[in-house]
């Protein structure tokens, strides 16, 4: 059992994961640690199946290291500890302002092709990034969700001195916290679920209740929208100060109310933000191998490759784990 | 008949002006022309008779003379042409970091103070700027409303090269395509009223018809929502290509939905624009003295001080008017 395959609806099935050799330009890596993202359970709800090419391997937050080259490779060596940025840009056209990561044509691999949680996985070598010899691969699987927190925190401009409000304290939002305080900011996080309350308090981060918006009337200067809650899209421009900036990291597939006099009268800014940058992924490396964000705190539980399936059906039912990590080399 | 008194309730009469002599750091005007604004409707439809006191004179889109210097005010000399920047900040904040333009404690000089409705006005010296010597002050009057549009279009950071889609082609609407296309950017004009998609046009501008919004589906690095329809507010992120920037001029009393999923797929800014800074007043006054915009054109009527309520009334119940501007000499 080396990989699992998405079937469609919901369901999964266990098999031999299909060994692909490189071709020109490609390079295969054994995967190590793939973590279990958001979106990954919108596939197993079978709430993308209209993307999705069944069967498919999923999965995306992955670390590996590297296990054969393809012709023309250069500047990666066979063993070196790697992860990929799961975005296929060459469909990129001039349209796209050189904005490759949010291009029109832009697949995403481990959503429209093939993704890690298998044992082997032949990717573009243009996705990978080096990591730091002896690092720590199980934390390594957090880089991908940490570029997106890293992205979201630069699309905010966040100074040290600021104060950000991060509204939903689910992996991303803890994330984008973390790495918010990183930068300097004092960060407040606003949740509803307790058991989230304390997770946040217990990482050190002032919580706030937000349903009390008055209180929370212009405390920041930048605020996160990281929770996909209506009630967050009509609070958030309530919570930012004058010129503030709002990040919306949430995906809101349907159009919200949101309070646009705010924008008007505070002259705030709401910004979308959406995967990651080069820099991004750079960034979020750097923080991993410095090991100044408690990071571990985050992985709930490591399970093996041949659980997954189960593991789907349980997150479906609701648990309290934070981040699950998957041992592809089980 | 010298004033014109809002007295709530939608009901204006006439009066003598009440000639008050300059204070310390106050300039006494002699007022010559103030345009009648979109702000001034709502006052006079009753829509603002919670803020606004009574007796009050309204108006705050003005040229004038200085009349009357008030002790300790250097700079400006009698007989000079000037225009108001309406804005009382002297409630400012360290919470308001800076940004005197949309402090929490502003006064709009004109509706929570007395206005330029009358042929001799007070107000602070610190609100005046020059005018050259011998410039049109009938033009002079747009120079507040064009100052709105220098701000919107800063506030969208516009380059030239830009293309810039204006939703709403009323008075500000117009003046934001007039400093955008003066910017250097290819401005196109939504409106849905046929008589003002005529007038764009005729100002050269292309016009588009936001029922189509497929085909205007990432036309635009700059979209201005001037026009306050839901409908904008929904299309207006469609309008936008990527890492566009969405200046949210109008005001909506009420949340909107607004597709945010737009926001974040494309990375979008959507950025509030109020009133104006020092700079816009400069820049507004640097576009009316050199004659390059045709503003004349927007001017629809001039009309004698003591038709101001009748005038109010007729706005009331639609004109074809873009620009009303009342000579307060009369």
């Amino acid at each position: 059992m080396t990989a699992v395959y998405y079937q469609g609806e919901g369901s999964f099935t266990l098999g031999d994961c299909a060994v692909q050799a490189p071709e020109a330009g490609e390079v295969r890596l054994d995967v190590a640690y793939c973590g279990i993202c958001g979106t990954d359970l919108h596939i197993a709800h079978g709430a993308m199946d209209k993307r999705v090419p069944t069967p498919q391997v999923i999965g995306h937050e992955m670390s590996g290291v590297v296990a054969e080259l393809g012709a023309g490779v250069d500047g990666f060596r066979v063993g070196e500890p790697v992860v990929v940025r799961p975005l296929d840009t060459r469909g990129e056209t001039p349209a796209d302002k050189g904005f490759s990561h949010i291009s029109a044509g832009l697949k995403f691999i481990g959503i429209d092709a093939p993704g890690a949680f298998q044992r082997s996985w032949t990717v573009p070598a243009f996705t990978l990034h080096h990591l730091p010899d002896g690092v720590d691969l199980r934390l390594a699987a957090l880089v991908e969700p940490l570029a997106v927190a890293c992205h979201d925190v630069r699309r905010a401009e966040l100074a040290a001195g600021e104060t950000a409000v991060v509204i939903g304290a689910g992996p991303i939002g803890l994330l984008v916290a973390l790495v918010a305080r990183a930068e300097g900011a004092r960060v407040l996080v606003s949740e509803v679920n307790p058991a989230r309350v304390q997770f946040a308090a217990d990482l050190g981060f002032e919580t706030l209740d937000p349903s009390a918006v008055d209180a929370a009337e212009r405390i920041a200067e930048v605020v996160f929208e990281v929770s996909g809650a209506p009630a967050a899209a009509l609070s958030m421009t309530q919570m930012a100060s004058v010129r503030g900036r709002i990040v919306v990291v949430a995906i809101y597939p349907e159009a919200q109310p949101v309070r646009l006099f705010d924008l008007f009268w505070k002259e705030l800014q709401l910004r979308g933000a959406r995967v990651y940058e080069p820099a991004d992924y750079a960034r979020a490396i750097e923080l991993v191998a410095a090991g100044t964000l408690p990071l571990d705190k985050l992985i709930s539980r490591v399970e093996p490759l041949e659980r997954l399936p189960s593991v789907f059906e349980e997150l479906a039912k609701g648990t309290s784990d934070i981040k699950v990590i998957v041992d592809c080399r089980a």
